[in-house]
């Protein structure tokens, strides 16, 4: 992780990439919550990533409370496997992926989301609470909550 | 820029962090996209990085077509000002956000998202097609398209 990397922003986007701004970080988490994996070879055969650093950063998704680690198959084996907080990013993952679906695809979006059980696509939306439209993006702007700071 | 690094994988989330995923670049992107932040002596100050880092990512993504630099002024002073490329972007910082503010953000959120003349919230949606429902997070699954072989 790059723990307090962004500590003098007061904000919780930075606040996020500190858990998942390393290098191979949102990989691995790809990996973990769309993916199936669950363990140490699977990911290590996805990714082509130096044990070392993979095991660095497994560790750290399992001390930031993203992955939890088990032992199965007679205390042979190791599994990760995504807690809520780490499901929880499953919505970043999904609006990078369109990005590059969008604008680094050349040949086609390589995959698509699916609602399982269902099998409808899944996208995202942005929404505005109170016109119900998704607002064009040069018109959504951040805006300092009240008794608040930010930097 | 990362590049590279990724290039094994086929997968449009790796293509999005190939541009955005170097330490403070998507701080950058934040006060570039949502600050309203063109100048360079700007976003020194938000993020107090070292001139050369911030140098060298304003011009990464200067030829990776998400800021375009114009000089006004006079011709004293360069500008950066995000592109449609670089505003599909804000998507990516809103879901984030989204995270931080509800795992790391123990004093609440510091800023919010408005619709821009509206005022209304902004959030971030995760919709699918078929049922119209927002998925639960487990339910969401990749899904390789036909004709592609994802990694």
């Amino acid at each position: 992780m790059l723990g307090t990397t962004y500590e003098k922003q007061n904000c919780s986007a930075a606040r996020a990439l500190e858990v998942v701004g390393e290098r191979w970080s949102l990989l691995i988490l790809r990996d973990a919550l769309f993916r199936g994996m669950t363990r140490f070879s699977e990911f290590e055969r996805s990714l082509g990533l130096a044990p070392n650093v993979l095991a660095k950063r497994l560790e750290g998704f399992v001390v930031a409370g993203l992955l939890e680690k088990s032992t199965d198959d007679g205390g042979h084996l190791d599994h990760y496997r995504p807690t809520e907080k780490g499901l929880a990013f499953k919505p970043v993952i999904v609006a990078l992926t369109a990005w590059g679906d969008r604008w680094a695809a050349p040949h086609g979006p390589p995959v698509h989301f699916e609602h399982e059980g269902c099998r409808g696509h899944v996208d995202y939306r942005l929404r505005c609470a109170k016109c119900k439209e998704a607002p064009r993006l040069r018109r959504v702007v951040a805006v300092p909550n009240r008794g608040r700071k930010p930097q």
